[in-house]
């Protein structure tokens, strides 16, 4: 397994070693409350004043709150994945959430009615981004770049009919990268799949698999088994349901629906049910039709040369040619791949969780010239990570391993004993901030020294600095670890460098 | 000036100097190139064997991406905001990007007109989020959560006119701060500037100011100056403009189109020239005309007693309380402030950037009671950072210091003299990744030595690894410091470790 971002690692092993193990010793049941009741459904009524109706406060459908607990979870996924893409030199991009409705228009086909429009408010019509990858290629179109390794991370909209469940939202963030340019074959394609490797490796999802095609081999396989070419890509989005449906419903969809004669959809199927490695490439170069088409020969040849990079790798075990594979998404035109978790680890109590794939991409050398004046090319290829359904099942464990987490990231609270003592407080908190120090104390002037030690116990702060009369008399604070229940005076002037070296050494 | 959070701080120091200060030894005119060009506006047809017509690429007005030059500074400026909101113990949250259309609905009222409608396109009705703080009272009150100190960091949109040139625009990102719940007076309150004056002087934007007031001090100047209580809003938004907008143009506003007579506008007028410290609140005390309305003498009671606090956190001659504050925003009930900017600091060449307000915020204990069935209130004070302003301010310093930033973090090179080395540059770079070394090559089977060695001087890439004919016969490497041009031979096998060695030196 590669060794993951030098900064990021501990911590997030640290996390994981948390979150992935059964429970041992704290037992404090307090993830995920906020999301549970945020599916609650609530009517209310506004100003007492107002002779309103009472309206439903609810999130819309689809879409969800992110609870600190969650927070802290989903941002180390991301750390993670961002310092992979950093790790292969990608720059970052950021672009506006909404795009005009033409920049979407003609890029999905199948899909282009999940798209999100703005209401016509005057002005220009506006529409939701669907993916990454669209803004990227209207970008660098438009800013005439011909070449640029960037990752982008966002939100993106879709209409989709959600299943919460499963880990797919109406909105939900993906993690891109993407290699812009003319390159030399495969190179940057095979760059892809290792960035996929590590990311799902160093996630510990358990073991995964990484379906891979090429486009040219999916139409030449239609052309082949005699598929009119106006239906290549109807036919296509059907095959791209076989993750979810069986071969019989899909074949049922393409003659029913699609009007595909019986007998292609069974040449389609017995191509559709081939899956291996290197040595099924050599198969169908042998193939007695296949081999007659020369798109179908052209992706043959590339995924050749990419197993021989995987393999350089080290990672050619993990990818599977896969002719079944042929993901959903209009503007591919040469390889694509698709990760799969090959199981959900379960643990005791666990519920298995169908998460589908967790990340995905491929090639698509058109794009760009789309947006273009001109239509030059740009030549791209690129992945997106479903961060999403990575979440779901990061979750899923938490929910089982009854851990706490951590939300805050205070080092030191500063308590008192006694009444009358808030200015001091004041006073001792804002040295500590301007030191650089996470601090908190409670927003009462006079509070019980037990509700603010419970206060420290309960969000897990490691040190307490009391000030009361005693001390202040002596020019001294009381520095306590909350872990270990011991104190010792320190020299009021000595509290920030002491407190540092303590903070240093844990 | 407070020192800030441990880890970035260093990382920003460096960053801010080189960007701060005039140039004087690199040249290299890199930055912003990709956002002047974004303006652009380029006729593009679609596929070539499409008949449609040519549409215009650009992107939404109002809106813009982030270069990855942009992003380099974003990113810095961000990581400096969530660590001190950090440091004062806030918890992450995130929340969708819509929302039901009337879970917005009466929350700004004067201000209604400026929220993104989404299409009706079955289903809900939805808006685009306009600020942070309605879904963090709904995020509340739908969860039933009594007390949350949070931070949120997110784009909203406003449909607003935008003047780019001041760093407006219609989708921007905020940075939010809030503390819900029901605690003693003022020390909340006072905790929120603290913040904004540890983000505004750890940024180094220059000398700042903090004006403060409170909504019933402008509700009871409102009334003791015979302002309609029917007009309190209207006319209270008409005295927001005062920081674009002279007061004889507000004054003509408040008379001609909000209906106000003459006479109490000119009362109004008086007391909005009022501005000063603590003595000025101690004079509002004795004013004959306010000190009889309770309202205002309660606002009177808090800010005196945040002065108190503010004195004790050493910010006290960073506040200014100043009785033309009133804030645009409907939902505030008690303290208001806004930071300005007292002058961009001018380097040779640099145009003077007015970017009006980098901070503000308020206390709004109504408006979780506005979503709870019950009314239950839950008090807020909060803060948000004006962010987008702040970038428009470090991006001018970049066009006019012609510094070079480096857009990608790749450590090491893996570059080859001779031809047909693909296959040990892809296994040497495979063995960096996986040592979490962040590494590049280019994509082409066989680039040429000095193409190489231009695009890690190009992209600042310190460390070359190099394998060649000669170096593969003696099982060596040669590792070669851009910086320095010299080259070391090491063993393969000692190739991780060494690099490892030089990078925790550097």
């Amino acid at each position: 397994m590669p060794q993951l971002g030098l900064l990021p690692r501990r911590t997030w092993a640290a996390l994981l070693s948390q979150l992935l193990r059964p429970p041992h010793s704290a037992c404090i049941p307090a993830v995920g409350c906020h999301s549970q009741v945020a599916e609650a459904v609530l009517t209310s009524h506004l100003k007492p004043h107002q002779e309103k109706p009472n309206f439903i406060i609810k999130i819309p459908k689809g879409t969800r709150d992110l609870s600190p607990e969650q927070m802290v979870v989903r941002e180390k996924i991301l750390d993670m994945v961002v310092s992979c893409f950093k790790r292969h030199g990608a720059k970052g991009l950021d672009t506006p959430a909404f795009e005009l409705k033409e920049t979407l228009t003609e890029k999905y086909e199948e899909n282009s009615g999940l798209i999100y429009d703005l209401k016509d408010q005057g002005g220009e019509l506006l529409s939701l981004r669907y993916d990454l990858t669209v803004p990227f290629a209207r970008y660098l179109a438009m800013n005439k770049l011909k070449k640029m390794k960037r990752y982008q991370v966002g939100k993106v909209w879709r209409r989709e009919s959600p299943t919460i469940v499963q880990g797919r939202y109406r909105e939900f963030c993906q993690c891109d990268f993407d290699i812009a340019g003319q390159f030399d074959p495969m190179i940057p394609d095979a760059e892809c799949l290792k960035i996929i490797c590590e990311i799902l490796s160093g996630l510990q999802l358990g073991d995964f698999l990484i379906k891979v095609n090429d486009r040219r081999i999916v139409d030449g396989m239609f052309a082949v088994c005699g598929v009119p070419e106006s239906k290549f890509r109807a036919i296509c989005a059907s095959m791209d349901k076989l993750d979810k449906m069986s071969w019989r419903d899909v074949r049922h969809e393409m003659v029913a629906k699609k009007g595909l004669s019986p007998e292609v959809a069974d040449r389609i199927g017995e191509y559709a049910q081939c899956h291996g490695g290197i040595s099924l490439i050599e198969q169908m170069f042998q193939d007695p039709r296949l081999s007659q088409n020369k798109q179908a020969l052209e992706g043959l040849g590339d995924l050749k040369l990419l197993f021989e990079y995987l393999t350089l790798f080290g990672i050619a075990e993990k990818i599977c040619f896969d002719l079944s594979l042929a993901r959903g998404l209009d503007y591919y035109t040469g390889v694509i791949y698709e990760a799969v978790l090959l199981q959900t680890p379960t643990q005791i109590g666990e519920e298995p969780l169908n998460v589908g794939s967790v990340a995905a991409g491929g090639r698509y050398d058109e794009l760009v010239a789309m947006f273009d004046p001109k239509g030059h090319k740009v030549p791209c290829v690129g992945l997106s990570i479903g961060v999403e359904r990575i979440f779901s099942i990061v979750e899923q464990r938490m929910k089982t391993s009854f851990k706490k987490v951590r939300t805050t990231e205070t080092q030191v609270f500063v308590a008192t004993p006694q009444k009358n003592f808030l200015r001091e407080r004041l006073k001792l908190i804002a040295e500590l901030w301007n030191a650089g120090i996470k601090a908190e104390m409670l927003y009462k002037n006079d509070p019980k020294l037990l509700t603010q030690l419970h206060y420290c116990e309960n969000t897990g702060i490691p040190l307490v600095v009391i000030i009361g009369e005693q001390e202040q008399k002596e020019g001294v604070i009381k520095l306590r670890s909350v872990a270990s229940r011991k104190e010792v005076a320190i020299k009021r002037e000595n509290l920030v460098a002491e407190i540092q070296k303590r903070l240093s050494e844990s």
